[in-house]
């Protein structure tokens, strides 16, 4: 499969892998490479050294380092797990310090701001962008499991200069992992992210503002809350500067669907209003059909 | 704890009960009473004749009747589980078929429609309206058990005729099935339930209108749909009849959540577009604080 002459990576079974990032979607990412794949050395890359100690007990990575320059240094494959941010600063520090031939790859939310900064990597490295659908509300090394990617989709967004063989390898580290590689437009994924993962989490959001103005005017609001309510609130558990940098790179396509979203429900608010009953029970119907019919 | 002089049940623990309607909350009661109470028979109304048979095959009822007048004619207690317009409408049709002294419950998710219809019951009659706080998406006989009640909040509202005594009862079946039970003015519940139970089911119905839009423009969305979105989205697929008849008998409440959802979500717009990003970050922490900290 891996064909050296063609700019892949002469033997993936004995990658040398560097993840920068041992949050839950690197220390999973770690988990899975070293539970269920045949790789080289994992090696992780954190800030906080006491994450790295954390990694490794867990059996995550195999050591690590604070710095980004020396953790990538003699890496095969780097793969950037932090928010999206700090992927598009890590790709302006790193490009010097990465072998010739190095694959990177990162699992950032967004995509276009990510694969701009992956452009200017130097030509002699191989950058895919990517990103796992999958995650948790609870962030962090210790909600890490090996099992996370596994069913879930990996999108992977290749930039012009991506080779052929980069793209393959990438292709083969998400199916390593159990996940399902799709292969897409960063700005395509970008969109549909918007609809199905950003806009559910400002719905999330909101929801929990407005029923807090009730529950600061009456206590019992909160004890009524029932299993309804915690599942549809639950994104905005979710870690507030991944899903921060996610809004602040991907701004356009979530102001479109936060405007589609508010049509919606004008148009709900509307029907009720007026009594159209016969019209809203119409919205209720097509919902609950493509929830049931059409929603994974 | 049962005063038969003050107009209570004299032997609840033989008391004869009559559950109309056996779809998935009168199922479970029927499957909770049987299991973990002593109570006497108890007896199932239902329209179709199948789901009657079906519920005696799985235990929730001794037996059944298609016809309301006659099933709730020997009962000591009657449990009206059906969508609220029908509780309403039953109502109106079963009054003088009551023995002196029945217990009147429901277990209807708005309470202000359905106080009023049992204000007019006869005078021989103890009323008192009810809500447990609890349910799953999936609807019918089929969904039901025991465990549905246990550990959720038993909403009653009791009417200004309603005995302390049938009070005390109405308490006692709640806490029988594993609920805990709450006393509350029936408007107090309606506006709460509107913010954290009805609001949630529209803000669901409206974020599967939306993304089914993005849906019908690249086929690619579903498919990227990940856990975030089967979860915030997972109201929509509720019992449409039921959701139905609670927005139409809880219209100004659910439409005052649904302003006040509507003004967070100009303000995320309003920050997300003019790039208010210290504000916006703010609105995501404090809804992440009150999710955590909160949110039961």
């Amino acid at each position: 499969m891996n064909e050296p002459d063609d700019g892949g990576l002469p033997d993936f079974a004995a990658a040398s892998v560097t993840i920068v990032g041992l949050g839950l979607m690197g220390g999973s990412l770690g988990l899975a490479l070293k539970q269920r794949c045949s790789v080289g050395r994992v090696w992780g890359v954190n800030r906080r050294a006491t994450v790295i100690e954390r990694a490794i007990e867990l059996g995550a990575v195999d050591g690590g380092t604070t710095d980004a320059a020396e953790g990538v240094a003699d890496a095969d494959i780097v793969v950037l797990a932090t928010p999206v941010q700090t992927i598009v600063k890590l790709l302006g520090e790193i490009g010097d310090h990465l072998k010739p031939g190095c694959l990177v790859l990162d699992m950032g939310s967004t995509k276009s701001a990510i694969v701009d900064a992956m452009a200017a990597l130097p030509d002699h490295v191989e950058p895919v962008g990517g990103h796992p659908m999958c995650g948790k509300e609870v962030a962090g090394i210790l909600a890490a499991e090996a099992s996370l990617y596994e069913g879930a989709v990996f999108v992977l967004t290749p930039l012009a200069r991506t080779s052929r063989q980069a793209l393959a390898d990438a292709r083969r580290l998400a199916a390593n992992v159990g996940a399902t590689p799709l292969v897409l437009d960063a700005a395509r994924h970008d969109r549909l992210v918007a609809a199905v993962s950003h806009l559910p989490y400002l719905a999330a959001v909101t929801l929990v503002a407005a029923a807090s103005q009730v529950a600061a005017e009456d206590a019992l609001a909160w004890p009524l809350a029932a299993s309804g309510f915690r599942d549809t609130s639950r994104l905005a558990a979710s870690d507030v500067t991944m899903m921060y940098d996610i809004l602040a790179t991907n701004r356009d396509y979530v102001g479109e669907m936060l405007r589609r979203y508010k049509g919606e429900l004008d148009q709900v608010i509307d029907l009720l209003e007026r009594e159209q009953d016969d019209e809203l029970r119409s919205v209720l119907e097509r919902a609950w059909q493509n929830r049931h019919g059409v929603v994974p």
